[in-house]
């Protein structure tokens, strides 16, 4: 498998992640998002990927996109351990966490939208930062409350396994702190943080452990 | 089971294409988003969904969050008829395509961000209407490179059964219409829109057939 990736991505982050739980080897390709106008623009990656968006994963010939879709089909194709629970209801709830932050969070403080805020709407740094920690902070809010309101108590979001999750909430914790965010008012979430640190599979797939960190 | 949901909340409009399209009753609870501040923003909502975000569905006593979460959920607990291919790379191929909406352009011109935009950063209505454009165009120029390169042709935006990318398409493009945003340099989009709409579970899932319609 060949993964097409950027340290810094909080998308590539996650599908890092859940390749090193399935233990699953594969080849980086780093698209570096910031060099010569984004790398993710050029056409050869357009090719790839129509989206310019990382990650992409190469599997089989084809290739998938969008992080959340790439590890349901990992967990389609190697079930092995599981990165969902078994009851459907359970599967929704550790989805919806998922959800929080690839929806609620990441899409409003990815590059793209401070980019655009900077130079179409003349954003300050500073009002960047206030603009990220706005978002990152209701959507990490619901997810405490999720987490803390859920039917099992455990080391991770859901019970005492990593899941799906976990895999996004690892990296949107490191996006926040490069904001400034103010997480010591979620003790919960940093406890957890501290559970995936502690697993290879997480820590291995950290930013500043891969090829093209910086 | 029991839907709370709002006529136009794109994602309660998602969520109801699925369950009529499983052929499920549903009684709604309306959740007003724009009256008397919020009504999502009432203890009593909260209680039932702590992110203040419509839809959440209640099915045998437990509460569901998240669009996309509650839909991979009808489709594990009544899989007839799918709302997925059964391969798992057109699986993840029909999955990246709904969460170019879900991830890529629904949460960028959402209410919250929008009132946001508003209130905290002095941008016009006309700002805001751009701003949603350039997002929605982003995002549905990469969904329509995807739906045109994708291994299947066919009425929908893969193969001939409406899937989990139709279901996010088309409130999409109903948001879209909203903001004045110009579609027809989509022209495949659009026919698969017609196709959708010609199917009653799409149309009695619009929002101006709803109890809570204005």
């Amino acid at each position: 498998m060949k993964l097409y990736t950027f340290f810094r991505s909080s998308a590539s982050y996650r599908v890092r992640i859940a390749l090193n739980l399935k233990g699953l080897a594969y080849e980086q390709v780093p698209i570096h998002l910031r060099r010569a106008g984004g790398e993710q623009f050029v056409s050869s990656y357009k090719a790839i990927n129509p989206q310019a968006l990382v990650p992409a994963l190469e599997d089989d010939r084809r290739i998938l996109t969008q992080s959340l879709a790439i590890i349901e089909y990992l967990e389609e194709r190697f079930p092995k351990p599981p990165l969902l629970p078994a009851d459907p209801a359970d599967r929704a709830l550790v989805r919806s966490m998922a959800l929080i932050v690839a929806c609620e969070i990441h899409p409003i403080q990815n590059l793209r939208v401070l980019v655009y805020l900077k130079n179409n709407l003349q954003q300050s740094d500073e009002d960047l930062n206030r603009w990220a920690c706005h978002w990152i902070d209701l959507g990490l809010s619901a997810l405490d409350q999720t987490v803390t309101a859920g039917p099992t108590r455990g080391k991770f979001c859901f019970g005492d396994m990593p899941t799906l999750a976990d895999i996004c909430l690892v990296p949107q914790l490191a996006n926040a702190r490069r904001f400034g965010c103010d997480l010591s008012v979620y003790p919960k979430l940093l406890q957890i943080e501290t559970a995936c640190a502690a697993l290879s599979a997480f820590a291995d797939a950290a930013p500043e452990k891969q090829p093209d960190a910086e």
